[in-house]
């Protein structure tokens, strides 16, 4: 595999972006390809069946562009169908849960853990059970916060009815000790500082997207696939609806401009 | 065309099932066949393109199951396919908007009108446009609420963030004296009562499935294909998502129940 092909990271559409910022900030030399599913968003509230064709579709798509690896940006996607993309591909193929998974194994005090994620997430029990598996005496509560989602898709960030729906999602997480909190969901990285503010500052709030990333830049170093060129790095952006919407939402997420979206069906 | 034949019906989701109740209520011995492409909705915040060909494809499928006649009872699909479905296939088709902006055409006395819709209906300037053909004084004023949508397929009917976002939504109304609102999407008369009591008991709250009933019942007698006989009518259900959470959903919309749903990828 050649070191300077792009990395490709795939969502059901904007959240994913997230994952892309905190990647190109600790790999900027790698060059991206990204592609989110904007034509059959959200995944969130599909079924397993349905994420997980999708996901192989996406992948696929991915890999004809020539990715050197793939990171699956969408939590949602992780749940459902990373297993079946590991047994359908060869290439590296990493997922956002993952290495967050680890990352609050070690890093929580009491193993009192808190996921707030999709519906679908939630449902698939797989961060409890893989939380579970490195922390059997974990105690861990997930809360289906679908609507952050919307919020979030809205603009709705600084907005007191995100502050409202906020404390009604975490109301349950007050009276149990909890001590860390994952944000399972690709959108709730933008409301981590009103969700720090609900909870209080006493309990650490991990974006999985930074520890994705951690995780990547380990994978290549290992695999001997960091582009080793230190030019500046060429993003490709791909969305399978409207690439104008995507451009113009997405640098919300990405945090940096979007010039060129290309589109995807 | 056999007149015993069902009247196909599909939407982005589970909310055209209010306008399946609508057609139920009005004409109770005729067969009915329901799609909801749960798998790819919504389309409300989606492009031009792809939910025309989204309705393409939707509409061809009821063809093939043998159906006398179309409902589009997804508004953003009307605002954007109708004219392409009159196009391309040669039975009747019927959008849920086209009645109801007659009527309140008719029964608007000062023409200041107001649409509830989604982003998609808005930006489409459909209602708009066809309003001010009827009636070209008219003033009319539409507001994107694209969160309803999503606090419905919560199951957040009678909750508090609903009433807020519904106040925060509403009030560009209220300077205006307007008249009389369209519910301009197939979620909203599960929320008329909110909207209603938001707005004050001199403002009509019309609901386009009402009006979509009538005209359906108009243009099957017109075309001699009201089904003759009098026997219990056969509903069929097809989803491209979860059959097991479109039934369970799907009652809350059609207020009656959803016994087994077929899966259609």
């Amino acid at each position: 595999m050649n070191n300077q092909a792009p990395i490709g990271i795939f969502d059901s559409g904007f959240g994913g972006l997230t994952v892309m910022k905190a990647i190109r900030q600790l790999l900027p030399h790698e060059n991206i390809i990204y592609f989110g599913d904007t034509a059959r968003l959200p995944y969130g509230t599909k079924s397993f069946e349905t994420v997980t064709q999708y996901s192989i579709e996406n992948t696929s798509f991915l890999v004809q562009q020539g990715v050197k690896a793939v990171v699956v940006a969408c939590h949602t996607a992780c749940s459902h169908a990373l297993d079946t993309l590991h047994e359908k591909f060869s290439l590296p193929i990493l997922g956002v849960t993952t290495a967050s998974i680890e990352d609050i194994v070690h890093h929580s005090p009491s193993g009192k853990i808190g996921i707030l994620a999709t519906r679908g997430t939630i449902a698939s029990g797989n961060y409890q059970t893989h939380i579970k598996k490195l922390l059997p005496s974990a105690e861990v509560t997930g809360i289906a916060c679908q609507l952050l989602v919307n919020l979030v898709e809205e603009g709705y960030i600084d907005h007191h009815l995100t502050e409202l729906a906020i404390q009604d999602y975490l109301r349950p997480f007050l009276n149990q000790q909890i001590d860390s909190i994952i944000l399972g969901c690709t959108h709730f990285p933008l409301l981590q500082h009103l969700i720090q503010k609900a909870v209080g500052p006493h309990i650490q709030v991990i974006d999985p997207a930074q520890s994705c990333a951690r995780a990547l830049k380990e994978l290549l170093t290992d695999k001997q696939l960091l582009n080793p060129t230190a030019l500046s790095p060429n993003y490709r952006f791909y969305a399978s609806d409207d690439p104008e919407k995507f451009s113009a939402l997405g640098q919300r997420f990405l945090d940096h401009p979007i010039h060129h979206v290309e589109k995807n069906t």
